[in-house]
């Protein structure tokens, strides 16, 4: 029952992980506009045109030329000659001469000729057919410009950049309606051991139901993955081989949910090792909780071996699962502190911590009136899910350091 | 072309809609536990059983009697008879008399009799049926109780909880595989204007691509309900007016994007008042962007006009059309400041603002090594969607305040 651990830092594990994959997307697909929210662009895109694509009024009021009000005021009104109306969505046909002007309404086009929009609110009708200006207006007021929002050819999104609701306006505007997105990976979810049972049985003295196969499919869907349960599977070497096998041959990234007895995880490692060249990379972090986690790549494609504590495979799971869900979807860090949500709290009470490993813990956010939320730890034992569903994120405690103490500022890592 | 706005502030009119809408859900249905990620409890949820529903092993280690180890020690170890093993996923059948261990493995079920586990580390095998304790443990050491994670009965999920990925673990945990979950509303938006084209067609001189529609429509998807496109209507009365009605009678929240001159404004308070009653509550906000947004309530369902250029439309979106849809969806604002996402940023530049009117300013975040990020201001009109593309989030000045300096510290609504 001895085991030898060589524990890595969390850092370093993460980065044996990463180093040992090619850079995202492991794939495209084309995909329309309006389905690419949250999704992530497979290329760089560009303008294929300038926007807006004619000079627009910003204002309800009179496409004039600038020159002509020059010096206009209340008491020596500019007089011009309303040489028409431009209806919305058309080019009015209208050609300026000097001293005219048009109705123009908001987003309206700007007949050739003018160069500024007067605002309704600035003008009085004199006549029929012309209208006195009360103020000068400058060259370009109250309009846009061609290209005044995008210039034609430049760059809009670059590869890497996940889509919010306001980029499919962009593209949209732009006339994008298709576009080339990162495939999703595919990841297969095996969970392991003889006293794991399916959510739908009734329980049985000794055995408990599945949690990690859940908790780790909600979170490669809500990071862009799409999860694949693969089922339960006895603490059998054979079995969990042969299930490991074709689900890493269906997929592109495999995690396997083992138990957390010594010799299961043996069992799990002695699996991955099994699976492909060059097999386990990692084996053992110092975190808590989340030690007995095991990285690996088989054949070009990351294998995660995480423990099967829910606590500790949610925690190992953000650590490590997610940066390598993001590097296949070939997730560009833009704003880098926003890839994962945090928010800086005091900290409630003091946590301890040994040197020498990280620590991740529970914590609630409870708002105040004013300054800093408090961040309440949420202690318990790693195989009670509970204490995740009272917190609202995690706080980390780095390998160096020996604990917080209460009213520390910290930075809490959000859950979604 | 005279309008008379009387401004709302924007709290009172978000206040005057919300207060006229029953509180949700709309209609519930039920779902797996696997299909419930980022969905709405309907009803409170209480746990079916204790969690766990035995007492557990934390360790790899010997269950024992803690009253057989007291006073053990290295140089004084406890002999203990080895009774068997627990196999893991059963009960063993063991029953503990005086003086007796068995082996037992993380997440073992502990044998009836044994209260406590001593750590495989801290024992050592003297003879085949015997093992030496070398510490002493408590009752209740090294192990989980029945019912320490969740007790029978007590409440896991009120109504309005939104669920994440380890709330998921937690109902598979519990059993609970389908439950009642907020109906999404359905949320139709109609675009309007002579001026606007659906995004697949080639350009016009005069003319614009549709890009509210589909903003719109993905805030609502991220929001949690389920967008309708219902195309784009020219600026008529009769053909508005009969494409609202249906579009109402067909979901749960209309939306209408409408141009933003003075006599489209017009067109769409008139066609909503036409809808049912009371019909418009609010016509114009104090705000910039979005002054012109119209809210109001026709027969029991909430109906949004809003302003057509695309800022101002997410804007008044993010204000009113989200807050509605979470009402709806009878989401509880846990934790209350987290219902919207904010990070705490420091100004980059001054912000100018009219006292009377609340101002929202896109803004990119810079990270620094240290320190809170800079915000730096996005400037540009307010029908350039660009501007929200290029930031992170918003920065909001009140509506008494004047404007903000550079360096002051400002809370950053985020985008997703």
């Amino acid at each position: 029952m001895a085991e030898i651990f060589r524990l890595s830092r969390p850092e370093d594990a993460l980065e044996a992980l990463l180093s040992s994959l090619a850079p995202g997307p492991l794939d495209r697909e084309l995909l329309s506009a309006a389905e690419s929210l949250g999704r992530v662009c497979a290329e760089d895109l560009h303008s294929p045109q300038a926007l807006p694509s004619f000079v627009r009024s910003t204002m309800d009021g009179y496409a004039v030329r600038a020159a002509d009000t020059y010096g206009a005021s209340e008491g020596l009104p500019a007089y011009l000659h309303l040489a028409g109306e431009v209806p919305m969505g058309s080019d009015s046909g209208l050609r300026f001469k000097k001293g005219e002007c048009a109705l123009v309404h908001t987003g309206g086009m700007i007949p050739e000729g003018a160069d500024a929009v007067v605002m309704v609110e600035q003008t009085q009708k004199s006549r029929n057919d012309e209208i006195e200006v009360l103020r000068s207006v400058a060259e370009g007021e109250n309009s846009v410009q061609i290209g005044e929002d995008v210039a034609e050819g430049s760059l809009i999104f670059p590869a890497g950049q996940r889509l919010r609701p306001q980029d499919i306006g962009g593209l949209t505007a732009l006339g994008i309606t298709r576009l080339s997105l990162a495939a999703r990976p595919r990841v297969a979810i095996l969970s392991t051991g003889d006293e794991v049972l399916p959510p739908e049985t009734s329980l049985v003295p000794g055995k408990v139901r599945d949690i990690n196969s859940y908790t780790l499919s909600a979170l490669v869907e809500e990071a862009g993955g799409v999860p694949d349960r693969r089922g339960i599977i006895a603490d059998n070497h054979e079995r969990i081989l042969s299930a490991a096998q074709t689900a890493l041959q269906e997929s592109d990234i495999l995690v396997i949910s083992a138990g957390s007895s010594v010799s299961v995880r043996d069992l799990t490692a002695k699996v991955i090792d099994a699976l492909g060249s060059p097999g386990v990379l990692v084996h053992g972090v110092s975190i808590k909780p989340g030690k007995p986690t095991i990285l690996a790549v088989c054949d070009g494609k990351p294998v995660i071996g995480l423990p099967g504590n829910p606590v500790s495979a949610f925690v190992a799971a953000r650590l490590f699962l997610l940066p390598v869900l993001r590097k296949l979807l070939g997730l560009r860090e833009y704003p880098a502190k926003t890839a994962e949500r945090t928010v800086r709290a005091r900290l409630g009470r003091k946590i301890a911590s040994s040197a020498g490993r990280a620590d991740f813990v529970p914590v609630k956010l409870v708002y105040t009136d004013r300054g800093l939320p408090t961040a309440e730890p949420v202690f318990g034992k790693s195989n009670l899910i509970f204490t995740l569903i009272h917190a609202d994120g995690l706080v980390s405690i780095p390998v160096d350091a020996n604990g917080l103490h209460g009213d520390d500022e910290v930075e809490v890592q959000l859950f979604s």
